[in-house]
């Protein structure tokens, strides 16, 4: 039976994560779509794509045909369509500002997608102390703790909203899927952005968000954005272990 | 006397016009942040910052002192003041799709900001028939056909709204500045994306916007991004004409 909504990505978290952990934590019923299919449309004509687009992810909805791409606003979608959106204007507008800093994350950890490979210059300026990946994280952390999140006995969300917002959602993806797939990154998590990554660990523990991550490490294991540039971060990770 | 919004962005139209275009057309009041107060922000701690951010544009409400970073939320937070969101949750989704995919013609003709200069072979594979610059057009021009806009007898707005989207704002940020810095360009846009540019051409007959274009254009000249970068776009540009 076809589902409610389909996602068209690569059989990664990355970018697609961003998406699937709002359907899952709504508890939507939605199918993957094969990848096959993904490259299929990513390469066809503007015209012949649900909606035209230049990379992947997208959503379709499967009744009505609404096709969406671009993450952030899949998420913006998405948030609307369920209710997560905070009532002031501001704080929406800063639950996409968080959003659009997460999905930054991943651009600056891959190099913008995989555009350059890392050398060992370039990642001594991107993690340590301080460094870039620290102040990104830096970001986050900053906007939560304005919003009242704390850091030790940890409650509510990261906008202080009486529900998760996107922003939550955002952290919760980017978060997740750092510690999950490089271990060793938890540390800078915790050194750069302790309120937000305790708020994730809380956000983790729905059972529903449980499953879902225990079901993607046993699909594809500490798979992350794959290609060469995964296996370029892996490498300065293990080089950054080797080191310590 | 202060005015309702200051917008911090550098001394060039790039991305801070995204943001400005929308303060124009709706007859805000707004300062623009002198640059080294702009400078002074990005490099202070994220505590010191009106909104913790890691790059410009930024706008703040100096009545209230709210502040916003992130170009897309900047826009959909302005969009949703000003009574610019169509009614439709999937048309305002599609807007925030468009918006972004505005965004990433910026990242992708400055090669990721600047990350790393154009090279003949590079820019070959960007620019020309069915290149990827045509490509991206492609996909906004494929979106607003989908839509109902017209390529002659052009009417009505990029999505088919009564009124001005956040696609509209976006599409002419962005096809105003390629076409006002860098004219060779127009024959990319009539190519690519008939129907939004001659949407941007009505757009631009605002005499609001036509006034804010003029001063950009005595004030900044046909300076697009700035720095190495936009040196590298318009050589390659120039190679070009000088072949044709």
């Amino acid at each position: 039976m076809v589902k409610t909504w389909t996602v068209g990505y690569w059989p990664i978290p990355f970018r697609g994560n961003f998406v699937k952990v709002i359907l899952e934590y709504a508890g939507e019923e939605y199918d993957v779509m094969e990848t096959s299919e993904v490259i299929q449309l990513k390469t066809a004509a503007v015209s012949a794509q649900p909606v035209p687009f230049i990379g992947p992810p997208f959503l379709l909805h499967n009744e009505s045909g609404f096709a969406i791409s671009q993450t952030a606003a899949i998420v913006e979608y998405l948030v609307r369509k369920f209710g997560f959106v905070p009532e002031s204007p501001e704080l929406a507008a800063l639950a996409q500002k968080a959003v659009l800093d997460c999905i930054d994350v991943l651009v600056e950890i891959t190099r913008h997608n995989g555009n350059q490979m890392w050398t060992r210059d370039a990642w001594s300026e991107f993690r340590g102390p301080g460094k870039r990946l620290d102040q990104c994280l830096g970001v986050l952390e900053e906007l939560a703790k304005r919003h009242g999140l704390k850091e030790e006995h940890s409650t509510g969300f990261f906008l202080g909203t009486e529900k998760m917002s996107a922003a939550d959602f955002a952290v919760y993806a980017l978060f997740e899927q750092l510690a999950r797939c490089m271990p060793p990154l938890i540390h800078d998590l915790e050194r750069a952005a302790p309120r937000v990554w305790k708020l994730c660990q809380r956000i983790g523990e729905n059972p529903k968000l449980q499953a879902f991550s225990n079901a993607q490490s046993q699909r594809w294991g500490r798979s992350f954005c794959s290609g060469q540039i995964e296996a370029s971060i892996f490498s300065m990770i293990e080089q950054d272990e080797k080191a310590s």
